[in-house]
């Protein structure tokens, strides 16, 4: 297997990981898929629905793979990494699959020692719904995933996982952890956060309007079923990015505050025309 | 026909004109449809792809029938309906299908004289599609229709007018038009000023931002694709209300600011908890 590993370890088997370790399966870029949690029960139902080949609660077993695949929320990283450390082996490819990427690549490139190769990546491919069951070989297929390479990563081991993402169908792409988390601050996790917000505000207002909801409210809130466990740790990790592209948001909001008090309205329509286009330039 | 109309004018043959003039054709509750518009060769793709029997730019000539349905942006209402009065006969009824119900249904109500039946109606049944080439007959299935008397409308034309819209499969709720623009503040003209502002902000951050949306951005966005002509008539006709709401969500961005602010996180994790739970509790 020149490019596949022959055992590839999943830490955190959900939408993600599961995925990953499906697609893995069909290219056969793995022998052997270990899942790793904390949950017996949900780790069962991942093995009989064909996901993984064998699950552990230890990390010292999960440890004993050529590539593990960091697939939890990034907020529980740096613990399961400091505890990992001690197990893997020289050699040991790691790689995390984080929505935030300063941070977790400063963070986990210094418990790493020597011999162990860590690339962050991110693949653009969530969505509101989390675990296994929602799992799908195809689900990196067409989307981005971002590389984050720093000038301690192994060349030829970030060129053999941009091969391995690169074989689920992903487009990759190479950035700087640092500009990556800026992109996705306003690209995703604002919208997260504005998105829990405008379903607070129905909440403050009138639970019961609820109900009156149509396709624009459903669309522009589906992200708000997304999971808090995750999110909160993305929203603090990238806070400063985040906190940044508010404050704008928030300029936009009185923008638009100050067009709807005066006629006539042709500003307020340019204002709206140049959201139209803009978004209109992407599907 | 007891129920139905012999003939029906539809005044602008958008998306929501050109689904009702389809579905009242389809449940045999229309003899004859008129489209009205101001473009010859729009009408003429319209009267081409069957959606209206006959078309014309002449409002007189539009006047000509036992149902006239208003269905341009609602901006435009009250001038059309100035010139049109004149020529309608009497015991023509006539319905509105404007996003905004409170000041359209008043000064709609001061216009008409005795003998022309008006009934206000809202179908929650839009789209960022604009255009009868995206009409289809079964729009109205399963949406809302909100029915807006007052004290003036006279309820047999009302009953009329609910068993026209229950036939095309819309489930019709009667509200007070003041009711029914709180509530679409909040649920739909809220969501669609945020979903523009927040495109705006990817323009003043970098509009080559743009390229890295994934589904979420996509979703949360997709209404920023809707008409700025009709939108800033629904934006400037409820202002009061939308400016409430928009407090509201300001309000509820600065909460989430304080908690991101502070740690443990465990507060902003209860807030998108919060969200998540009335979110789905909608499909």
């Amino acid at each position: 297997m020149e490019d596949g590993f022959t055992t590839v370890s999943i830490i955190g088997v959900g939408l993600v990981g599961g995925s990953l370790a499906l697609a893995l399966k069909e290219k056969g870029l793995a022998k052997k898929i270990i899942g790793y949690g904390r949950n017996h029960q949900r780790l069962k139902e991942a093995l009989k629905l064909g996901i993984i080949d064998h699950y552990t609660t230890s990390l010292e077993e999960s440890a004993k793979a050529d590539l593990i695949v960091l697939a939890t929320p990034v907020g529980v990283f740096e613990e399961l990494t400091t505890q990992l450390v001690s197990y893997l082996k020289k050699g040991t490819v790691v790689i995390d699959v984080g929505s935030v990427k300063e941070h977790v690549v400063n963070t986990l490139e210094k418990i790493f020692p020597d011999g162990i190769q860590f690339v962050g990546t991110h693949p653009i491919a969530g969505s509101d719904k989390t675990g296994f069951e929602y799992a799908r070989a195809d689900l990196f297929k067409e989307a981005k995933v971002i590389i984050t390479p720093t000038d301690h990563t192994d060349i030829k081991t970030v060129e053999r996982i941009m091969r391995l993402w690169q074989s689920t169908g992903a487009v990759v792409e190479f950035m700087d952890a640092a500009e990556h988390d800026k992109i996705y601050a306003l690209m995703s996790h604002l919208p997260h956060l504005i998105s829990f917000c405008l379903v607070n505000t129905v909440a403050e207002i009138d639970t019961n309007f609820i109900k009156y909801a149509g396709s624009g409210f459903k669309s522009s809130t589906r992200i708000a079923k997304s999971s808090p466990e995750l999110w909160k740790d993305i929203f603090m990790m990238n806070r400063e990015n985040i906190l940044h592209c508010l404050d704008v948001f928030i300029r936009k909001l009185d923008e638009i505050k100050t067009l709807m008090s005066s006629e006539p309205t042709e500003e307020l329509k340019k204002f709206m025309e140049k959201a139209k286009k803009l978004r209109e330039s992407i599907d």
